[in-house]
C-alpha cells in the first residue's frame, strides 16, 4: 500500500489518455491496480493524488435525508481510524472539498433492483460523488475508503475516474443464527463488513432443531422453551432492520419448515410429526390447526420484517418421520399423496399461499421448486448452478448459494471462481431467463462456529463472493484478487472486525501466552480440513466448545498458498532468487519450530494434540531443504530416498488434529522435481 | 501460566498446613505466587485445583437483585470468553458447584467506605464466595476470573482460601472529556477495566477551555458553542451511572472552576471575567449573577449524579485575567481582597455553599484547600502526599494524584512505589487522622491522548496503582508486580481493554503493512519521554492527530526493562547463562533490524522521522555486542574506545522523534562493565 506510485508511470502516450480520462481496453485493465474489492465496472485511473489532512470536509447536496447524514457521519468515522485524524469532529467545519450529489430518494421499503450504480471522480483538488439515490452514494463512500492509503507525503487517494454499478441485484450473506445464537454486536460488525463489500442482502436465519432464537409475541414458548434464553426480542430485531437499512442492506428472515423445526415443539407439541415433541424434527404438514399457526407466525413476523421476501427454507427433509407416523400414512393414503416428497410439495404449496396472503414474495430452498410452484417463487440453490439455470428456464427466479458455503473452509479462489451463471446450460438462457439469476449468497452457516470465530470464517473469503456478484463477469484474475483480498482484509479489521485478530487471541487462550511465537508459526500453515470432513474427525454439538486449534485458524493458509507459489515456480524452473531465498527462510523456520514448540505443547490441554503436527512440519521441512538443496545443485538423488521423503511427505498430508499441514503438498513438489541416479 | 503446579509442591509440614488452610507467614508471602492484581489481603493456598468444564454451574444464595443477576450473567460472559466455553448459556441449566452468598444489599447511592470486602474458598469440588453485599460479591467475582488458567488438563483456577479488603475507600480513575471527548464504548470498557481491578470511583471530567461535552438543559449553549456536536447527553449519562453501578462504582463528575472555563464563556459571555468571552479563561467571581448561574448548573448536574461528592475543580488559576480587569480590581479594592489567590477563596467559598445547599459534598483540588475551607471538604491532591498529609491533620480528608499521572509516560514501578501515606509526615498522623487520607485516583489527562489510543496510556500500569490503593501497605515488591501485570495485561484485553491491540493496529496504519515486523522490533524498545517533556519536542493543541510511533507504543517499554534487569546482571557478574543468550539474541535482532527497516520508513510520512532512531538502535546494538563479547573473554578495551562507546551511546539517550531509545541506558552498563587496557 505504501509508497504508492501514479498508474500511468511511463509513456507520453499513456499519460495523455490518463489526463483525459479516456477508457483503456477492459474492465480487468483498466481497474488493475485499484486495491479495492469488489473492482468497479468501470474506473480509469489518472495522475496525482487527493490529499487527506486535518483540513478535510465533506458536504450534502441535492436530495437528502437523515440515513444520509448519518452515512456522511460514519464514513468520517471511519476516514478517522484509517487516517488517527480526529475527523469525525473536525470535517463538519471544514471546507468541503468531497461533495456528494444525491438525485433522489431510493425507496422507503429498499427493493430488489434499485439502482445501486454511483459516479466517484477524484481529482488532485476535490472529489466528486454522485448517485441516484443513498444506495449508490453508500457504495462510493465505501469505495473511496477502501482507496485511501499512507504515503510519503500524507494520507492520500489515488486520482481516479469511476463508473460503478453491479452486475447481480442480490448479494448476500445468510448467518445462520438457528443453530448458535449469534448475538447483536457480531451481527452489527458483520453488516458493517457487507457494506464495505457492497452486498446488499442480510439472510437471517432464526431457528433450528436445537434452538429457536427469535422473540415471538404470538407464540411465546418458542423462544421460552428452546432458547436457553437467549434470543432476539422484536426491538432488537428492528434495531437490526434499521441497521441495514442505513447501509443499503435489505433483510430477508428465514423459518425453515416443514423440517429442522425440533424446538418449535417442546413449546407447541402439536405442530409436530411426532408423538414425543422432544424427538419430532418435522412440522406435521397433515393438519389444519398447523396452517392456523403457521399463518399467524408469519403474520407476526412480516410486522418486523419489511422486506419483499419471506424465506421458509424448506431443505433437507428427512421423510422418516412422517412415514412412521400412523395418522400421516393414513392421510396420505387417503389423498393419493405417494410419498414424502409429494407431501412436502404440497406443505410448500399451502405456505406459499400464506405467505403470498401476508404481502410477501416466498423464497426457500431448491426442494420447494416441484412442477407445480408459483412463478414468483425465488429459490435458492445449495444444489449448484445447473438447478438455478433450469428453474430460470422453468420460469422462476433464483439466487446461488452453492459454491459459496464459507462454513467449509475453501479457498477464496474456489468461491471466487464460481459464477451464478457459470453452469454450461446457463450458456443458452435467453436475457430475459438470464436475468432471472438475481445472484447469489454466502452461507455462514453455524454448525461448528461461534460468535468468536464467526469472523473469521466470513471474512476475508466473502469480499471474493462480493466481487463475483458486484464486478463484471470478465473480472476473473485470482492473482489479482489475492492481492486486493490482503488489502481489503486489513481495511476489514480497520472498520471493526476481528478475523485475524481473533486468531491470535484464541492461540493466546489456547497456551495462556501472550505471544506464542511458536505456535504461531504452527499455526500459519495449517487448516481445517475442507467440507465435511471436519465432523468425521471430531464430535460437534450445537454446544462444543469451539477453543481448539482448528476453530482458531483461517479457513485458508495465506503462507502456504504464498509458499505454493514458490515452490512451483522452483519446481518448474521458473523461480527467481528471492523465491529460493523465501522458501529457504521459511523451511528453516518450520524444520527449527518443532524443539520449541514441543515443551509448550504439553502445557495445555488443548495443545497436547497438536504434538505430532508440528513434529511432521518440522521433518517435512527438512525434506524440503534437502530437495531445495538438490535442485539447486542439480544433483541426482537416490530413487530410494527420494520414494521415501515423498511417500513421508504424503502421510504427513492427512488430517491430524482436525488439521492440514497445508505445506506438505508444496514440499512434495519440490521432491517430485528432483530427479533420480 | 500453563503449567501451573500446587504451590505447597513438596515438605510434608507444608502439605499439612495447605490442606487445614492455615495462615502462613504474611500476607505477601502468602500471595506471591497468586496472579492476580490487586493483591488479597489474605490468601492460603491449598492443593489441586478447581476445574471450569462444560459442566460449570453457578448459583445466587441468600439476598438478590437484579444487579447481582446481572453480575453473575457478566461473570459466565467474561469466563465463557477466557475459556472459549459457552457458558454464557449453558451455565444456566447446569448443576452449581459455585455458590454465591450475599447477606444483604449494599446502599441504594454507593457510598464511600462501604464494606467491599468478601471470602472466596476455592476446593478442587466447589467455589463459595461470601460477602456483605453485592460490591464484596463482584469484587470476589473478578478475581476468581484472574485466576483462571489453562493448564495440561483443562481450565482451572487453583485451590485457595481468600479473605480479602481494601485498605483504601477511594480508589479512583479520572478519565478527562474536557480536553478531548470521549466516546461512550471506550468509557464503557475502562470502567470494565476499573471493575477488574477494584476500582470503585470513576471520576469524570467534562469540560476545559476549549470543550464542554456534557448536556446542560439548563443553560444549553454550553454544549451548543463548545463540543462540536460532541458531548453526553443526559440519558448517555444516565446509562453511564447505572453502568458503574453494576460494577461496583460511584461516579464523581468534575465541573472545573473558576479557571479552564474558556469553553463556558461563547454561550454565555456574562460569566466570563474578559471583555472578549472568546478570550476569557476565567469565571468572574465579582457578580452575583455568577453564583445564581452556577448553582442552577450544579443543581441540575446533582440531578445526574446521585453521588454524595461533587468536584468543583479549583486547579491552576492564572490570576491576570481578574488582574487585567478594572472593574474586578475596583471590587478586590472595595472589599479588601489582597490578591488572586484570595479572591479564588471567596469563590470557593461560595461554590462549597451552594453545593452544600444541593446536598453534596464538596471536592476540589489543593488550591481550594485555605484556612477557612469547611472540614468536609476533600481535597484532591496534585502537589503530593505531604499537601494531603497536612491537611489530614488540619481536619479535611483528601485523596492522592501526585504520583499517579498516568498521562505523563512513568513506569508502572513507579506509581506502584508512591503510598498515600507514604509521606515521611504521614507517620506522625494520629489513627484518625491517617483515615482522612481516603485513597488516590490514577488521572488520565486528555492533552495528548485521544479515544484510540486511552487504553493504551490507562492500562496496564494503572493495575499497579489499584494494588497499591487496595492491598496492604506491605505489598511492594516490584519484580512480583510486574510478573502478576503481565499476566493481567492478557486479561484485560480478554476483557475487551485494547491497550496492546491499538499500537499493533496504529503501526499497521502508519505502513500501510498488514504486518510490520521490523517497525515493531524498534517500536519495541522506544517510549515517549516521560512527564512534559513531550509537550516540548512537539506541538500539541487539543485536535492534534495522534497517529505517530510516540503515541502508539506504550509508555512503558517492557523488553526495555527486561532487557535492563539482563544487562544489570551482567555488569555485576550475576547473570546466568540464559541471561547471557538472550542478551546476545536481542542485540543481534536489534543491530539487523535497521537494515530491513530503513527503506520501508521512507514509504510513509509518518515515519520518515524515525531513520535516526533506527540507526542509532543499529548502532547502540553493535556496541552491546561488542561489549558482551568483551566481558565474556573478560578482554581489556582500549580506553579510547570504550570512551568513544560510552559517548555514543549517551548520545543516543536524546529524545529523537519524541521517542527515547529505551535499551541506551542498558547497553551503557555493560561498556561500562568493560575493564580498560
Amino acid at each position: 500500500m505504501a509508497n504508492v506510485r501514479p498508474v500511468c508511470s511511463s509513456g507520453f502516450a499513456v499519460l495523455i489518455v490518463c489526463l483525459l480520462y479516456l477508457p483503456l481496453n477492459g474492465p480487468a485493465q483498466e481497474t488493475k491496480t485499484l486495491s479495492v474489492m469488489p473492482l468497479p465496472a468501470h474506473a480509469i485511473q489518472g495522475k496525482g493524488e487527493f490529499f487527506i489532512d486535518g483540513t478535510f470536509g465533506i458536504v450534502l447536496k441535492g436530495y437528502t435525508e437523515p440515513r444520509l447524514e448519518r452515512a456522511r457521519q460514519r464514513f468520517l468515522d471511519t476516514l478517522s481510524r484509517e487516517t488517527g485524524i480526529p475527523l469525525w469532529r473536525e470535517a463538519a467545519v471544514n471546507q468541503p472539498h468531497f461533495t456528494i450529489h444525491t438525485a433522489g430518494p431510493s425507496l422507503p421499503i429498499q427493493q430488489l433492483g434499485e439502482d445501486e450504480s454511483y459516479r466517484l471522480i477524484i481529482s488532485p483538488t476535490d472529489v466528486q460523488l454522485t448517485a441516484a439515490n443513498p444506495l449508490g452514494v453508500m457504495h462510493g463512500l465505501q469505495t473511496f475508503l477502501q482507496l485511501v492509503r499512507v504515503t510519503p507525503k500524507g494520507f492520500t487517494v489515488p486520482v481516479v475516474s469511476i463508473d460503478d454499478t453491479s452486475r447481480f441485484p442480490w448479494r448476500g450473506l445468510l448467518i445462520d443464527a438457528g443453530h448458535r445464537f449469534v448475538r447483536l454486536p457480531v451481527i452489527k460488525r458483520n453488516l458493517d463488513g457487507m457494506e464495505a463489500v457492497k452486498l446488499n442482502v442480510f439472510h437471517w436465519r432464526f431457528a433450528d432443531d436445537l434452538g429457536f432464537h427469535i422473540e415471538s409475541k404470538r407464540f411465546p414458548l418458542l423462544q421460552e422453551k428452546a432458547s436457553g434464553g437467549f434470543y432476539y426480542s422484536q426491538s432488537e430485531v428492528k434495531e437490526i432492520v434499521a441497521y441495514a437499512r442505513d447501509r443499503g442492506i435489505r433483510v430477508v428472515p428465514e423459518f425453515d419448515m416443514p423440517c429442522h423445526t425440533g424446538s418449535w415443539f417442546p413449546g407447541y407439541p402439536d405442530l409436530g410429526s411426532a408423538k414425543d415433541p422432544s424427538r419430532s424434527r418435522a412440522i406435521d404438514p397433515t393438519r389444519e390447526s398447523t396452517y392456523k399457526s403457521l399463518s399467524g407466525l408469519i403474520e407476526e413476523m412480516t410486522t418486523l420484517f419489511p422486506d419483499a421476501y419471506f424465506h421458509t427454507g424448506g431443505d433437507e427433509c428427512d421423510f422418516h418421520e412422517w412415514e412412521s407416523n400412523p395418522r400421516i400414512q393414513q392421510y396420505m393414503r387417503t389423498h393419493g399423496i405417494k410419498d414424502g416428497a409429494a407431501l412436502q410439495a404440497l406443505f410448500t404449496a399451502r405456505i406459499q399461499k400464506i405467505v403470498s396472503d401476508h404481502k410477501r414474495i416466498m423464497m426457500g430452498w431448491d426442494e420447494v421448486l416441484q412442477p407445480g410452484t408459483p412463478k414468483d417463487v425465488v429459490i435458492q440453490s445449495w444444489r449448484g448452478p445447473k438447478s438455478l439455470a433450469d428453474a430460470a428456464r422453468n420460469g422462476n427466479r433464483g439466487v446461488l448459494s452453492s459454491g459459496y458455503y464459507i462454513d467449509l473452509n475453501q479457498s477464496a479462489a474456489e468461491h471466487y471462481l464460481v459464477d451464478p451463471l457459470g453452469d454450461p446450460s446457463a450458456a443458452t438462457l435467453t436475457p430475459e431467463q438470464k436475468a432471472r439469476v438475481l445472484g447469489g449468497e454466502a452461507t455462514m452457516w453455524t454448525d461448528i462456529v461461534s460468535d468468536e470465530n464467526l469472523d473469521n470464517r466470513i471474512w476475508p473469503r466473502t469480499a471474493a463472493i462480493a466481487e463475483r456478484l458486484w464486478s463484471p463477469k470478465e473480472i476473473q484474475d485470482v492473482d489479482s484478487m489475492y492481492q486486493r483480498l490482503a488489502v481489503v482484509s486489513s481495511k476489514l479489521e480497520c472498520y471493526g472486525l476481528r478475523h485475524r485478530l481473533i486468531t491470535e487471541e484464541m492461540l493466546e487462550r489456547m497456551t495462556g501466552d501472550s505471544n506464542p511465537v511458536a505456535l504461531k508459526i504452527l499455526a500459519d500453515v495449517v487448516q481445517p480440513p475442507k467440507l465435511y470432513e471436519r465432523q468425521e474427525l471430531r464430535t460437534f454439538t450445537d454446544f462444543t466448545p469451539l477453543n481448539r486449534l482448528d476453530d482458531a485458524v483461517p479457513p485458508e493458509s495465506e503462507t502456504a498458498r504464498e509458499f505454493d507459489g514458490i515452490a512451483k515456480r522452483i519446481a518448474s524452473g521458473k523461480a527467481t532468487s528471492e523465491d529460493w531465498q523465501q522458501a529457504q527462510q521459511w523451511l528453516v523456520l518450520w524444520r527449527d519450530n518443532d524443539a520449541k514448540l514441543q515443551p509448550l505443547l504439553t502445557r495445555s490441554f488443548l495443545t497436547q494434540d497438536l504434538a505430532p503436527v508440528s513434529r511432521d512440519l518440522s521433518q517435512v521441512a527438512e525434506i524440503g531443504l534437502q530437495a531445495l538443496d538438490d535442485l539447486k545443485e542439480s544433483r541426482l538423488v537416490s530413487a530410494d530416498v527420494r520414494q521415501r521423503n515423498i511417500e513421508f511427505v504424503k502421510s504427513s498430508e492427512r488430517p491430524q488434529a482436525v488439521l492440514l499441514l497445508m505445506v506438505a503438498p508444496s514440499v512434495e513438489k519440490l521432491v517430485q522435481a528432483t530427479r533420480t541416479q
